[in-house]
């Protein structure tokens, strides 16, 4: 009960953050090629925005999917998640408006950084109401690509100011990391039953 | 389970899609008849993607209704599919501020067009953890109107140049022609079970 | 399942429509008491209008709840309602930039009008697919609330280019009508079953 | 089923209400750090309405997770609730424009007065249909810190125009004090059940 109103408010703030950003898409300015081509760099930060935003969603599906009990502790965790969350529209916006400006960019990377803060703490928050050989546990495991997204985020900051292209590449990467789903928890769940048959339907 | 979220996730997002549209409707710029009647054009752009966004809305239900089964894949030709159908409040916009100047109107037909491959995608990713002789397999069949639609769509943005209200002609056409729910389906499904039966409430 | 998803949906369209009208209220112009008070004409629009669509998702919800079975009719009945209730917000708009003109009006009154009258609609599509001594259409019955609002409604059109007050008390008055739950449908079911009591939570 | 379409209207209203004010966040005007720092105060006052329309979350779904019967009433109680948290983005704009001036801000505090108010409408209009000896009327209690809350929130408002800062000083008090999560209701239900464990799932 607890976990499917969790779930479901989570998907709404995802959904609306995930949409709401292309109401702040402008009209290219004209109707020609030109205007079109002026308005890319826009769009492909819109697109950079939307994948992070399906990452997380999915990431965040699969890990409630594995989980069995939920606290006090939990909600609030998530709220702090979504806040960083609903914070990516107002820095797409900045970046994009400045044209990949040193800080708008680095303030960009330092949302992406705190989302992947406060998801490493719901997962913890999680971990913590499981019991202890969950199969949510062995499934996170080291949570290699857990950490090296924090390392990323973290060297992409600082280098912002070397050159934001630097940064915008590193995004990138972690983006393609991170847009295989979560195998781990898929495949651990698969070995004990098949995951995503829908039941009952 | 995971089947419900992705219907409840996919229908948030189209249900702020359909919904965003109309705060973009800017109110007419007097109060007198002929102030209203240049808002018509805009108004008219409004109720094809409405339909076109309803359309999918109803489709996409049918095919999940039918599903028995998500893969991961499933997940991601999912988003790839809302992001496409994410753009068509920015294609609507350029369009009618335009006033169906060729480009954006080619722009709008192609966002039109790379949804309904997004959706084949989603299909095609669907029926691959489906068993082979799947209700959902029988009913597609050989997809005539998804072809049929395809087709059109493709001859629509070229021919935007000659003259965008033939364009126009065709979106409608295609918006006709989808207008009844997707009775493939349904037929096959009602053949097996009454499918539209709420069951237990 | 249908009927689920038929409900998450207008929950989800109904859910935005009546929070996106306040996006459109502009701050007042200064930080003074006449600023505030310059501000509450609109505030009054955003009240009827939030209390209409408050109404229909009443109205929707105890109509839903006594259905049994959904047709492919009904889901574009459906949509159709939504249609007309997604112009609530620009007409809202409209009528309060223009300081209650009669045309702006005129056309709040036209769009309540046709969202009735789609209302009617969607109660006939859906009585097609109940079994004919339904719960729901002895619930129904005559339909006098229905034929009522939509009698009001009609007149109130017409009268606005009288003077635009009588038209806003007209609706208000509708609205007052309306504001107790459809106690019929209510009734009917706890005659059979404490309706409102939540199962197995 | 009527309890569960309560929250998920509820859960998508507030959903939409806690992303919307994202919307509204301009970008700062230039992109150096003087840019960044004068936008800090509106993003200030976004994560004081985030926090308190997370904190209006969490209590209405411990609120309802302890309910197990919904009248018409409380569905009219709900929207009432509903109404005047859809006003906590507008009063958040108009206090964040001014620079806290006094009366917006006396504003916001009565927006948060009213809806606290709303809320202990709502729970009493939910006791009234459970049974006198309910978890919840126990959990409830004397309600010590909804009286404080409304105590605070009215002291607050004419405290403003001594000085705005003493009254976010209360707002900031009132959210610390709801930061922990409804405990009493959790509490009582541990006692009977694990009230978090998912079932089923």
């Amino acid at each position: 009960m607890t976990k499917n109103r969790l779930e479901a408010f989570s998907d709404g703030v995802i959904a609306i953050l995930i949409t709401i950003m292309v109401l702040e898409l402008r009209a290219p300015a004209g109707s020609d090629l030109a205007a079109l081509v002026s308005a890319l760099p826009e769009l492909a930060m819109y697109l950079l925005s939307f994948v992070f935003l399906g990452i997380y969603w999915n990431n965040h599906h699969h890990l409630l999917h594995a989980t069995t009990a939920v606290s006090g502790a939990v909600l609030w965790a998530n709220l702090h998640l979504l806040f960083w969350l609903s914070l990516v529209p107002f820095a797409t916006r900045w970046m994009g408006e400045s044209g990949l400006a040193p800080l708008p960019t680095a303030t960009y990377g330092g949302v992406l950084l705190l989302s992947a803060i406060a998801y490493t703490i719901l997962v913890r928050a999680i971990l913590a109401c499981q019991p202890p050989d969950s199969v949510l546990a062995v499934a996170i495991g080291d949570d290699f690509k857990g950490r090296l997204s924090l390392g990323l985020y973290a060297a992409a900051v600082p280098l912002t100011f070397l050159n934001p292209w630097i940064t915008v590449a590193i995004y990138t990467v972690v983006a393609l990391i991170w847009l295989v789903p979560d195998r781990r928890i898929e495949a651990r769940l698969g070995a004990a039953a098949p995951p995503h048959r829908a039941r009952g339907n």
